[in-house]
């Protein structure tokens, strides 16, 4: 196999880690669930966004899904965060970090992918994001909780400025830097929100009622 | 292009403009949600029932988010909706019509475009409905709503009653204007419904605990 | 037509009305919704599982939704909810029974039609939960809970046993009591769960804020 195809996979793999993880967690946190809530919230956080992509372009069984290694690795990640639980919380920086690379990977493979299968370069930018945001917005909404990506923090402009980017590289011809810039601009972004406490702009003049 | 077929995406972008700024609105009342929040919930709401049906007769990528008018036309309604937030609140009737003729007219081409894929009647009239209501119930759903749709008014039953007169008169041969009553009849159906404040029966014997 | 096709027709639209009763009966006690509401949802509890599978195979329009009888059986079951309503309430025993009979034979369908279209044995073991807890789940999406099968009781599990039990068999020839033996273990399993009160384990050290 080539050296480079592996490298992806690995990355790929140690996102879909971080996915299941960090939705397992957050799963346990929210809410009072059980072993099968804890697996099935992790690997939909991990491999919802590509299964609704996939369904999208029309590419079904969706890839993820088809692949026994990455049912494995999201299964993995997601037991790894029920046995250990709470003695996590010790590692949130390690996990957002993983998580945000996670992130920059899902939201560049997703537009490219949706770009290899003929869409347009607003849908694939679209398509990016909803590979990355995704699953954990599945998750959020079975957990009772608006999806954290509508609310607060920078989560869905990283993914979608990586998606965006994704497009524009491809627009420009096979220039293999464009992922890996999309990917770190995506990476940057995310942990500079994470540091400063970043938001992305509200509605004014309403006050919900929740 | 034909007059006809011009008209007829012109009532349709209208349609999707009146549900992507109706549905970015009740977001922004219903919870504290960010830009991103609003453009989503804003376009979900116009273009998902249409995807949820397009996916379920195998139309894929769907006709609807593969062509960039309507994506367009969707965020700039949701748009809006942020920019101009409670001044809106003073043309709730005009809203409330616009939603309404967007209901009539997803309901009528959405059974079109199951009977055209060869799906059974039973079948164009719920999908007919799903591509009139379904947008809205996923936005609520990713709300923390019950659908209003399940709730109270009547929503989906004006959707009905359109999809139902749309399949009947496709059954009595290639009558233009079946559709065209279909989408009458809804919107009557629809605003003598929220004048009046009807509502579809409910179960008795029942107190819920919510 | 076969005897038995006949025979699994047969219990595969009673496991639809129990379903799509018990489905019904679940909505109407937890939130104030219409008649649209106990229809939608009784419909969604008993074949919404099927269609996911569909969409993730690839076999669409979905078949449960292409067939009248199952959606006429799925719609009956929901009215019968909605008329009689509370009265139902004494016949908890018999609606437990049918529903785990119901979640037998969908399990078992459900991971059997995936092996048919090709797809691996993990993925048809996934797949033949789906297609028995998948509806319930939506219904509790749509009606913001946090799906009881996340969260207690031993309802995944079965159907996971009898999923499993379904690809073994399979992988051993075609053996036509496999399937059976595989219904029978869900079944008995789930009745002793509900007699024992019996829950999957949970994730220790976390007190959730629900």
């Amino acid at each position: 196999m080539d050296v480079d195809l592996t490298l992806l996979l690995v990355l790929d793999l140690a996102g879909v880690f971080a996915f299941a993880l960090n939705g397992a967690l957050t799963a346990i946190r929210v809410a009072r669930i059980d072993i099968i809530g804890v697996l099935t919230l992790g690997v939909i956080t991990a491999l919802g966004g590509g299964i609704v992509r996939d369904i999208m372009i029309g590419d079904v069984p969706p890839a993820t899904f088809s692949d026994w290694r990455y049912l494995a690795v999201a299964a993995t990640g997601a037991l790894v965060a029920f046995g250990l639980g709470a003695r996590l919380t010790r590692l949130t920086m390690p996990i957002t970090v993983l998580d945000a690379a996670g992130l920059s990977l899902f939201a560049v493979t997703g537009a490219g992918k949706a770009l290899e299968f003929g869409l347009g370069p607003v849908q694939a930018v679209i398509l990016g994001a909803v590979t990355a945001v995704g699953g954990g917005t599945i998750r959020d909404m079975m957990l009772q909780r608006v999806p954290t990506v509508l609310r607060s923090e920078l989560y869905a402009i990283p993914a979608l400025v990586a998606a965006t980017l994704t497009v524009v590289g491809h627009g420009l011809g096979p220039v293999a830097l464009a992922p890996v810039l999309a990917a770190l601009a995506c990476f940057v972004i995310r942990m500079v929100g994470v540091r400063l406490d970043l938001h992305a702009p509200r509605p004014r003049g309403f006050e919900p009622q929740e």
